[in-house]
């Protein structure tokens, strides 16, 4: 997991803000920098001396989402007492968020939707998908290691369960925000799903 | 799960096919249906002679996919000893699905997309969501009561996480389809979860 950068600049928060809210609300192909401008109350030399183009500062915005996840992840995972229970309070941790966050989902929908339509976006998202893979494919090894999940688990295998969970459930909670409290789905979700990897006795 | 129409209108079809080529290729809001007419090589009359619009289209679109899941989980379900195997082989199928029908993909991300931007779309989308969290909510209760699955389970948390390891697998088949045998990790994956939810001996 990389550093995380803060930035405290406030024209790039408000354009970044801007753009979270009107790509939620109207997409990403609908919103032109023109709307984001008038939006931050910016001009556009403004917009671009912070982001060379709408695909880069949408790329910005998905980086800034991931970074978030990386540090609840890697505070969940150094206050575990063993990888089952580390995988357990990131899906609590992640359930929060999930709550919190209702109005961030239709735009991770817009990141896979332009993943799949344009190259360069769909590099950006597979690159951070690729780490997550790595990041549960090592968690589950040391777990195994550990003593704490079943050997003869496949890593790969469980690593892209986990991930479908985690996606699975960030759709789910994007279409039906109200229907549960989906921060106890996720995290009971977590506990049967590591019923089945946990080294029996 | 309802009888399956299935249509014989050859123009019908062809409709059908060239709106999820363009819908896939270009997404639902850059497809008009000129675009439509112009590829499935008929007129305007003929186009709206089979569908009101362009979004009743897009929802027959998604009311054929789902007719196929339909078909595809009641035939793994009637063949099978148990509930465990025959999420196990609805698993298979899906992954035979993944493999079979990439394309399909962007398509898939485009209803979730327009479902929350469209209330008249959410509501379609909505409807069969809750239907398949019921079925798989009764297949639990089934598994419980013919003792293959664990009385401790909560059926409809083990619903959602069945419906997110299908949605997160989707998901991660869309936007990575030569990285590995989705069929394999479907079903594999599926076997996984399946140790977390049977009755231990």
């Amino acid at each position: 997991m990389e550093v995380i950068k803060i930035s405290h600049n406030t024209t790039r928060i408000n354009i970044l803000t801007a753009a979270l809210d009107l790509f939620a609300k109207s997409g990403y192909d609908a919103t032109s920098v023109t709307d984001i401008c008038k939006a931050a109350e910016i001009s556009k030399g403004a917009f671009y001396h912070h982001f060379p183009s709408k695909q880069s500062l949408f790329m910005a915005l998905m980086q800034d989402w991931l970074d978030m996840l990386d540090v609840g992840f890697n505070m969940a995972r150094d206050s575990a007492v063993n990888i089952p229970e580390g995988l357990i309070g990131m899906a609590g941790m992640t359930g929060q968020v999930f709550e919190a966050a209702n109005s961030g989902f239709p735009i991770l929908l817009e990141f896979w939707r332009q993943a799949i339509s344009d190259p360069i976006i769909w590099q950006e998202t597979v690159t951070p998908y690729l780490r997550y893979l790595n990041y549960f494919e090592d968690l589950v090894k040391d777990g195994i290691k550990e003593g704490s999940l079943d050997e003869s688990i496949d890593p790969k295998v469980a690593a892209r369960l986990l991930i479908s969970f985690a996606m699975g459930l960030l759709m789910q909670a994007s279409f039906d925000p109200e229907g549960v409290s989906w921060e106890k789905v996720t995290k009971s979700g977590m506990q049967l799903l590591m019923n089945g990897l946990r080294r029996s006795e």
